[in-house]
């Protein structure tokens, strides 16, 4: 099943995923019913990036980082690397050539339910990844895998083309077709917070703006 | 058993939760017989910061933070909030709109043995979380927890109205009514160790400063 | 079999120890046929920090920093202390006081199967450790351990006087006698290195630089 | 997004699900390509049992049950049921009540990427269930989620009706409509085996009766 | 504050006791309103056992078993002791010989938040552990712990005299004081289940023995 | 590095294998001073196994199970195979055709810092495996790793030759050339600790047997 790479898939609005990536991984996680999060195992490797892109699917095998080569040429500006390994790995599968290569094709970062290295002149460069691992352990290059396939990343179903979200929180994806409304509903709750925002930070209570006593004391809260 | 708010909780004298903050965690372990540290999966979300002040303790049920409002209308100035689930959860209960709300009250930073999110957000603020896990997932707002009781949280019991102590080696738990005894024995500890340090930098030993090389020679150190 | 301190090892030449720190620990295991790497539990306490040095190793029982007073006393300048517990731990056996009479005899940081403590001394003294977690616990001092004898550190055999490498991507050793041919296969690999980057820098494809088309194509890759 | 229920699921052919069991996890896996295996963290609550049987998947909010009240009456003679929580949980959703219903709709176990609870009960009764999780922990019923919907359960996509293989070593998952397929190559592994087997029973080497010794010493294996 | 050895704790009523271990750890969680349970990471050394008693607690110094001899001679006709380490450890500390001590005096059981050895032998001898490791590393005997003081075991609050009932769900706690209200709880949660188990291998569904599906489809759920 | 076999290697005498054998894991490890445990990862595959046996150690590639063919031709009558990978990896490196091609040979069990598979084979075969996961996900045969070198597993540096001990406890290594030594303290303490049971079992204390209260007393124990 493996060795295949699908090309020129469908992307979102360039405008519609940069506003995903402003509303960041909290908000659209929430805008879209609280599902798409990726396992909180991945972690960014620098504090402070924030970005959106098009996911570039890897299905790659444990300790083997070949198909990241074949994945880079379908690279379009804009795009995120995804990568799942299809069988549990922390090897360091990418570092920093392979992200030259990649920013020179303007991707965005990489998402990797894996290892990466190199992982401080990655931050020099800019370049950000979450992974589940840093670790300096080598890969090799003798088996395929498929690019731009469906895949099961850090337990979210991932589509080629499909919206990464990722900052200090975590990743977040939205499905491709769906990311227009989503992106309406994170600026709705932006919008909305930013009222509440300003009523707690002047001393107000939640207990009161979301008018919560009644329900509480009718499920039985006492105070002592 | 859920469903309780105790209001009014006694706090330790403001002066000795500074100086227990001032003399951080490992001084302070030390200074209470090496007990009262919480599980080394708590870490702080950002590095740097070193707070004190008394616990205002939420037992809350997993994947809800409902009771985190009202825990937030029983804080005082110089309080921190610390929640423990009624079973494990990494879920993010906690995030900016909660922090601006806390900071309002007067709260210096939240320990949870549970995830949190907006971390970028909280980083900016400034407001300091120690927690065993960074994740987007939202939490609901349906069931009792209680507020102001005995929790164990990862591993320590606490008290509301002790004194947490946490930096970036962690957290500690003071008892209320030993603070002051603490405080005491931690400043003389800084104390003593100032003079070793100084001498220490000077090239001098441990094995000579403390005299140790007569009972590494009884219990049979050889060199070769 | 406790209770034994080596004096007097061999170390590599300080020159091979300085081109190793400036290779780094991704190439350095390369250039050495992927091995020698410690288990990515090891992490470093602050980012940026890239050393080498010649191991002091010290194998400690569980909760016992004891030995590392008799190590401090077999450093030289430029060593690195290396500690592996004798079962798995996560106590803090090292803080700022022992960091200050480590440096004032020429340390060049800690590489810990264990706990750290201090942190925030640790990384404002520029003393920097790679240690499986941060953990303000005590130790006693009350049971031998040994001195320059081989441990096994996380995952890895590290004899008295071999070359540790470390940085962000971990920690990496090389035995004594290896080190001149590995400093020079190591900068091989970065000459190497340099022409591909600025290849890959001007948007030319891995595919095409390391010719793997063909072989892509041999193993059935297709692309749709 | 939650709430759905979808009713009426398509099935594999019985015998060939049965022959899938026959074969076990481990078989049609490679039968397959090598996909399909959910996360070795799902292990079997005791050991012995074989079994397949076509998902009825659940996905349920963390810490609650209700859903699988809901996914019983969906289950027909034969099926497995497969629950995914939407963030990760230890808890218990399921034990011999639920058991002894399910059974009564001729379900033949329960995988679950969560806790389960009763063991004992289940085990004398026959019930398997491989789950991530003992945990006694009770669970609420308060929040929808959906039955016979697409999952992602320990790392892999389930679809409703898909066919479940679950043994001593694991989980898979068979695609409805790929069944019959992967039944054939898996049965021709088993017949190749046989064979196979005795030859190596009797001494025979797989270096031999594979051919590798001229591959290995292509690759430069040598003896010393 | 180690170094302290209560004597003449009071105990539950022994027929209290053995109620509790008759209903199951389950049970007696979901009578004491979901409250109790250690952490899901102590597992039975072998499957099958099924006890309550009285806590004899001991605090002990990670890697030193010493206070389990002062612990044995507390033990009455009955007890289970419960040690947690004062610092996380998985160190062996009981063995076949402490096994065989401690059933001299009436004891039913270990509840250890660290490791054991002679699993073996335990398992011939019939004496049940609940551990969280199995290790063969062997302990120290130098350093004061307590005996029948309140400890924190596996994120739960044990004071000496509780009942602790354990079985192959994990363990409970049950406050000394609580525990006839507790068993009656717990019986008549047995005796109501029985009815319903009766229904449930019928083939009735829970849907309607608990008239579930008003406030299913209250809350939205829809069937396609 | 990789690629070389070893072959002829030297072995321990067999009643010496066969005395530690009968000796098992914690004796062992206690007669040879508290050293050479491997991790408590590793875990038997079914309970009630106890074997010794001279390794046959497998470096191998993550993956990778070519260098177990390879192992078998090395393999004599008592023989234990131990398999390091050379990165992290849970894959199932072995089943039953493979044991079955061991068993032929004489050899007694596999230790393995990875996967195994087939579980429910090897347990009715009789061949026992330690082994950090139990994984049905395949591996390739397409790099060479070493055969008879020496590896670190688990933690613990395993020579060619040397005694493996493994029963319910884990596993332990002993150099080959120390083994009658070991065998003979083994031996020794089994005798001491008969008579020792012998009065534990009448009822007599360890606190009186061992004559600790002194001690006890003098380090400032105080009963209540």
């Amino acid at each position: 099943m493996a060795g295949l790479v699908r090309t020129g898939i469908a992307r979102a609005d360039a405008a519609v995923i940069d506003g995903l990536a402003h509303a960041g991984v909290a908000t659209v996680h929430e805008a879209q019913g609280r599902i798409g999060l990726l396992a909180s195992r991945l972690r960014p490797i620098y504090p402070g990036a924030r970005i959106a892109g098009s996911a570039v699917t890897i299905s790659a095998p444990p300790g083997d980082n070949w198909m990241i080569h074949v994945a880079i040429e379908q690279l379009g500006d804009g795009d995120i690397l995804v990568l799942a390994p299809t069988s549990p790995c922390d090897d360091g599968y990418f570092g920093d050539l392979l992200a030259t290569s990649a920013m020179a094709r303007g991707c965005r970062g990489l998402v990797i339910d894996a290892g990466v290295r190199d992982v401080r002149d990655l931050t020099q460069m800019g370049f950000p990844v979450w992974s589940k691992a840093i670790f300096a352990q080598g890969t090799i290059k003798g088996t395929l895998g498929s690019v731009n396939v469906p895949i099961v990343c850090a337990d979210a179903l991932i589509e080629p083309g499909d919206v990464i979200v990722a900052d200090d929180d975590g990743v977040c994806v939205v499905r491709r077709a769906d990311a227009p409304d989503i992106l309406a509903k994170a600026q709705a709750r932006e919008a909305a917070e930013e009222g509440k925002r300003q009523r707690l930070a002047a001393g107000e209570l939640g207990l009161d703006i979301y008018d919560m006593r009644g329900s509480l004391a009718a499920l039985g809260l006492r105070y002592e």
